[in-house]
């Protein structure tokens, strides 16, 4: 018991060294970083190789000299890989990642899921994901595991509810697995996308604006979840408390401000419209779609300033669709926190456009996979079908 | 080097056994719950004895039996103690706590605090902590630390802003450093009082009602502090964009609407009286104060709600004032939580009072000095004067 779980340990901790850098590192540089004898460091490298976790570059020709020529290390580009796949409402996606973060196949299905139901978008996402498994096979990598963003409140596998796609207590996780014949894990969208974004311990607000608003908040390079997994609800607090009525059966919340079909409402166009369409049409500069920006950026300002009072969090990430819009919304929002949060003299708080854009929910759910398995090597090994993972230590 | 982070570690772990069930426990159980030998056990408990941080109840007779009669060992009720300074803008307050957490001195000075000034709120503070030392001496307690809480922002000791007080940049920690001839941790009220109520591993949100609002964000039994220390402003969330102008600067602010000036105001009484005013005129009857406590919890509620969609706790404490005031703002707040919580149909959110109550804040700062003790008792031991720490690792 103590004997595998210190191996365990070891096994993760020679991964991590390996994927720090994304440079290829000898088992010297990994003995070194990590105070494992080289004996120690080369047994566990050989068996993250047999398990295709870890690739060796090399090794150099043999002629030269007299030792062990050394070899570089890094996370594997072929072998395992992960599958996302997101349920937005103007679209599906899907896309493989392999385990150095690389996104290798990439598709997306513009489709208004609206009134779509849950059984055509769970068979139109399975054929996206057959798709994605034969691109896979074709550049030499094998899906391992799958996670699935929903713009909803996940319990469990469980959408309980997803207004802007008419879903209550749907089990995705069962519906998807079944037509996948494989497991999948279920997560809210903005919480996947603000894991895509976070890289290394900073803390930041993700706030995802699409028809509806969700947030991430990563604190430490942490997701920050809550006591049931619901945190980051922002399009449902309220801005003006008898505003208009919301249908989570509330009035007043963010989403009748900022969210896509407000803003479309807003400057005079269809409440089905896309993201796209806000874009262009700001782009052309078309008065009533600026106007109706400037108002959305700054109800998101209001409810983002009550955010950093509450959670004292220097910087916001505008993703989703906000991140096309950031250009119109930064500003306003930036006005309303400079004015609103009482910290803001001593400390500004910086607003920015999600670095993967529109890609940031369905790469965050393949990463967060990519994660797992690189967390947990060890786990990961020992789940392989045909694998003695105790052969495997002793070989 | 590790032979000494072994002992430390070994001493904290000794004496959170000890602290943990409140009844006292034997040298055997405690090595039991451990996992450390005996011996190893009795010469760590023997130092924390040398140093009072545990006691030894007994022993029992030692005629009955041959071996060594089993003592009960408990945190120690004499000795290290520590004192809690409040600044309220009511009132001055002092509290000597011991480590058992036993209020053993505990004074309040009514005087409104407003207009008062830094110098002399000072050596009032002063003077409560000299009649606090000389009542922890004669009850053989001898002060360890001492923590202040002000309603402000608090940066590495220096008070940036005190709103209802009219403090900006005052450096409170060296004022009182001075006066006391001691370090003082400063902190914010609200920040210290969440810790005073926090017990075992529980989040909620500290919501603290006097003349400023400020909340504390306990996160398994943790507080959460933000990126510099300024989490839980949440009297300047805004609950209506475009409401009364704040102090702060800004508009709208949940203090302009559920502070105690506030609710004063709207009940047509001075916004120079107290809580206990407004108890007394809720009690009484009187039409306004109880509409006006409705208003007040109603937006409060819509301030909370969105805390809880942010966050997901499960429980908010009112406290400070409010603490005072739970009967009337409860309800008010429950409502709006159940309207505007997106989740609250499946997670009901239970809003109580702070079980500490007005105390909590100046029981939270000595709290927050005798956690320190308890959690590092290593480093509380090689610090005290006199004791020479390797001579007692080896004794």
């Amino acid at each position: 018991m103590r004997q595998s779980s210190l191996r365990a340990h070891n096994l993760a901790l020679v991964l991590r060294q390996v994927a720090a850098t994304g440079r290829p590192v000898s088992r010297a540089d990994v003995a070194a970083a990590t105070g494992l004898t080289r004996a120690t460091v080369s047994t566990l490298v050989d068996e993250l190789v047999r398990g295709e976790l870890i690739a060796e570059i090399g090794p150099a020709p043999r002629s030269r000299g007299a030792g062990r020529p050394a070899t570089g290390l890094m996370l594997s580009g072929t072998g395992p890989a992960a599958l996302g796949l997101e349920v937005n409402v103007d679209y599906l996606a899907a896309c493989v990642l392999d385990l150095t973060g690389t996104v290798r196949h990439r598709i997306t299905e513009w489709v208004d899921q609206r009134d779509r139901g849950a059984p055509a978008i769970v068979a139109a996402l399975a054929q996206l994901a057959a798709s994605a498994g034969v691109a896979a096979a074709e550049q030499g990598l094998e899906i391992v595991g799958v996670a699935a963003a929903v713009p909803g409140l996940v319990q469990d596998g469980t959408v309980r509810l997803a207004p802007n796609l008419g879903w209550r207590d749907v089990d995705l996780a069962a519906l998807l697995g079944s037509a996948l014949g494989r497991p999948v894990r279920v997560e809210n969208e903005a919480n996947l996308a603000a894991l895509g974004e976070a890289a290394g311990a900073e803390s930041f607000l993700y706030v995802s604006g699409e028809v509806g608003i969700g947030a991430g908040i990563i604190l430490g390079g942490e997701l920050f979840r809550g006591s049931h997994g619901w945190a980051g609800e922002l399009g449902h607090v309220a801005v003006r408390p008898d505003g208009p009525p919301c249908h989570c059966g509330s009035r007043g919340c963010l989403e009748q401000y900022a969210g896509q079909e407000a803003i479309l409402a807003a400057a005079g166009a269809s409440a089905l419209g896309t993201i796209a369409d806000v874009v262009s049409r700001a782009t052309a500069g078309e008065q009533r779609m600026l106007d109706a920006l400037v108002q959305a950026g700054t109800a998101l300002g209001v409810a983002v300033a009550g955010v950093v009072n509450l959670l004292d969090l220097g910087t916001v990430v505008l993703g989703g669709g906000y991140a096309l819009l950031a250009p119109w919304l930064a500003g306003p929002v930036e006005r309303e926190v400079g004015a609103r949060v009482l910290t803001a003299g001593w400390s500004p708080v910086a607003v920015r456009a999600s670095r993967l854009g529109t890609e940031a929910t369905v790469v965050g759910a393949a990463g967060s996979v990519v994660r797992g398995v690189l967390d947990d090597p060890a786990g990961w090994l020992a789940a392989r079908p045909g694998t003695d993972p105790v052969a495997v230590a002793h070989g």
